[in-house]
């Protein structure tokens, strides 16, 4: 560093700032342009109510999604506010009137969000959240919303085919260290663990949201002590009854057979090993031989976990080669959804001053008009279609998705628990038919648009010239 | 939702919470494992000071990496506390005995970090940061370190492949709305202005690093108002010294005639147009037929901004092809390193309790010792060759890429400002070789291992048995 001020005390530079840039997810979280845009509407009395819908467009890799971030989402609107310091910031760049900044101190959201609840699996085009409020507020939190509903959903959908792959063997999220910041590191915890992982690593993360948390050692624990099985007895003195044994820092062989010696002490003392962990090598061989020296020395129950690279695809490589692994720890190609990193989200407007809108660029149609999503099941409960219909329309047999989340800018109900959204996961991707669940092939669930939401489209479209919007 | 307790007032739930979330960067911000190690570490006395290098393996797409991430990093390790819900919090997980945690409770980091100044270019395998300090903080910090590192730099050095391909010309950060949770979006504005962009669309980002904002307007804009002029004219009177149209919202060569004609307007009045903006199709013959409009009008000042998808390869390919662009919107692609959407970023034991320690497995060697990257320009002043040495060393005309930054846990100096780190990336990368800096061609900068580290490779290799580490 040039700047060579000697500092007695602790430099402040990086103190308060921290904290208050993680406090700061408020309105100044937005793109520019909402807010010059903002500027434009309010000097031209162009106030009205506008509904967006928020869909992601198709994805090459993914055949359904789960929706993710609206606890969060929900929360910051109903207490999104301009601070005094966020106004003088924006009197500051010299680009704002009087006027419109008067008006950014009184701002607050004050309009409706309707949502699919959190955990719910919806498909591409389809509209899992819209907002209703008056244009300015609604173009103001555009930024966030894409932001905070989009990175949940794209890690809650890519942790639904992990968890898919696995067929039911643990899943334990290891990817605090990759992820693509702090604020991601937790929401990647809670989103995989809401699509069915059933732990994390992250400490942080389990306090925060009461997700379990697991953890084994690391080569350099066993690395610090004068040998293997010296390392591993020192663990397991320390946690005689939750002790993983990473067995790969010499020789995976040689360390499971430490690894029983040292189970077998501790069980002449009441405890039992828990596991042990492959972090290298072919795990469909190491894992089968691991097995073996377990099951031939009387400890059938120790836990084999492999961690190191793992995906959807991977895992259910080395299982169809044989592995014999109880669980998986998944770090960054989960936690930066590596094969399709971002989702194609958007939020498109719908409906403007009483009037339904939509856009008509090729390839990127939108559909005009609030609207409600319905799902109907087969014979055997099996989700058989969707029809995307008006937000007024009942469709016989089929359930609509999309719920009242916020009126007037307040939150109608408490939000459910983690637990619960877990539950509706498990339940939901039960429901989904085979071939959409499969992740080696892309497969399109049928979704239609119902005859009156059509009719909509249709008059827009009679009626337009001018009414585009993209 | 299920639970449907009506509330009167705003549920809790969110509030208080999202505002401890982001605060909490603190101890609890690591893997399990850590913690369960350092309880290990303390029961057995093993509580010796450690070395750590923090490294990124080889890159498939990368020439060169663009440091980032010291700033916040030191400044979280100097006050880095658990507090006593912390303290709570990991009492109630029964893992951990009262020892233990009375020792987390006058937990601080005191150790020594060193690293290479934030902006500086570094290569796979060279230690751009080494942490000296007490083996139980060194392993609570790993992850931190990791991840505080790691995200900075990963969107920094993409972001100078993106710069690059722009040949000189205004790239802008147009991220927000998809980066990986709220932090990453900040942590891309920062490393994005840091890597050579000019401005971001990120009005917190804007407040929080004294980073130019800038932005145009969404097509949402355009059709709130009756025609495309109107709306062009409402947007001028707003903002008359500051406005971009944006022109493709029904065609964008007829929407450059219409911003020929309201720029005529503006400058009869005294003001100047300052941009149009082009958002689909192809780009290349989009913006040649728009300047000629514009030049034919005499408005040969008006920039043409282009957005949509680009990234170092897209920019590439319409300059190639003639493109009259004088500013680029980078979004996604930058803002989650889509190509590349993680750093193989490790941190690895290299020193205990005085022995010079390494890990030997095939493919994963690691360098034992505390190190220095040493640096040689050619007689015209580009990056010749870099040496790992040992950090006594010194090497004849070879200039030490590290410095010490904190000592005892504090930080010795103020952090340079984020203009200094922009200039240090400026001069770094106008001195890589050319081939270094081409985004189409993997090329492999030259680094070597100096005679006295080999040395201590040779020793600890001799010495072993049991010193590895991984």
């Amino acid at each position: 560093m040039n700047e060579r001020r000697p500092a007695g005390r602790q430099p402040g530079a990086g103190r308060g700032r921290i904290r208050m840039k993680h406090q700061a997810i408020g309105p100044l979280f937005t793109d520019l342009y909402e807010l010059t845009m903002a500027a434009g509407y309010l000097r031209h009395h162009r106030t009205a109510e506008a509904t967006f819908s928020l869909f992601v467009r198709d994805s090459p890799v993914r055949n359904y999604f789960l929706a993710g971030g609206l606890e969060e989402t929900a929360a910051i609107l109903s207490r999104l506010r301009f601070t005094s310091s966020d106004l003088d910031y924006l009197k500051k760049t010299g680009k704002f009137g009087e006027d419109f900044l008067d008006d950014l101190a009184g701002f607050r959201f004050t309009g409706r969000l309707r949502a699919v609840p959190e955990g719910t699996v919806f498909f591409p085009e389809e509209p899992f959240v819209e907002v209703t409020a008056p244009i300015i507020e609604a173009q103001i939190v555009e930024t966030l919303l894409l932001n905070s509903f989009g990175f949940p959903t794209l890690i809650a959908s890519k942790a639904a085919r992990i968890v898919e792959a696995a067929e039911g063997r643990a899943v334990v999220d290891f990817s605090l260290r990759r992820t693509q910041g702090f604020d991601a590191g937790l929401k990647v915890a809670r989103s995989t663990y809401m699509a069915g992982f059933s732990a994390t690593s992250n400490v942080l993360a389990g306090k925060q949201y009461k997700i379990p948390i697991s953890g084994t050692m690391a080569h350099s624990f066993v690395t610090a002590f004068d040998c293997e099985s010296d390392a591993f007895s020192a663990y397991a003195e320390v946690f005689p009854d939750d002790s993983v044994f990473l067995i790969d820092t010499y020789d995976t062989v040689e360390g499971a057979k430490n690894a029983v010696r040292v189970a077998r002490e501790m069980y002449t003392r009441g405890h039992r090993l828990r596991g042990v962990r492959l972090d290298s090598g072919d795990m469909a061989d190491l894992s089968r031989r691991v097995r073996k020296l377990l099951v031939d020395a009387g400890l059938p129950d120790v836990q084999i976990i492999a961690s190191s690279g793992f995906d959807e695809y991977k895992i259910a490589d080395v299982l169809g080669r044989g592995a014999e692994i109880d669980a998986f720890g998944v770090g960054t190609n989960a936690g930066v959804s590596a094969d399709a990193p971002a989702l194609d989200i958007v939020y498109k407007l719908a409906r403007f001053a009483g009037r339904n809108v939509r856009k008509l660029s090729p390839g990127k149609q939108t559909l005009a008009g609030e609207k409600q999503v319905f799902r109907r099941r087969d014979a055997a409960g099996k989700f058989a279609e969707d029809i995307i219909g008006t937000s007024s329309e009942t469709i016989e047999g089929a359930e609509p998705l999309m719920e009242t989340i916020m009126e007037d800018g307040r939150m109608l109900h408490r939000p459910p628990a983690l637990e619960e959204i877990r539950r509706r996961v498990r339940s939901q991707t039960a429901s989904l038919p085979d071939a959409c669940r499969r992740i080696d092939k892309k497969w399109t669930y049928p979704v239609r648009i119902s005859g009156r939401l059509q009719k909509i489209q249709e008059e827009v479209d009679k009626g337009r010239g001018k009414w585009s919007n993209s």
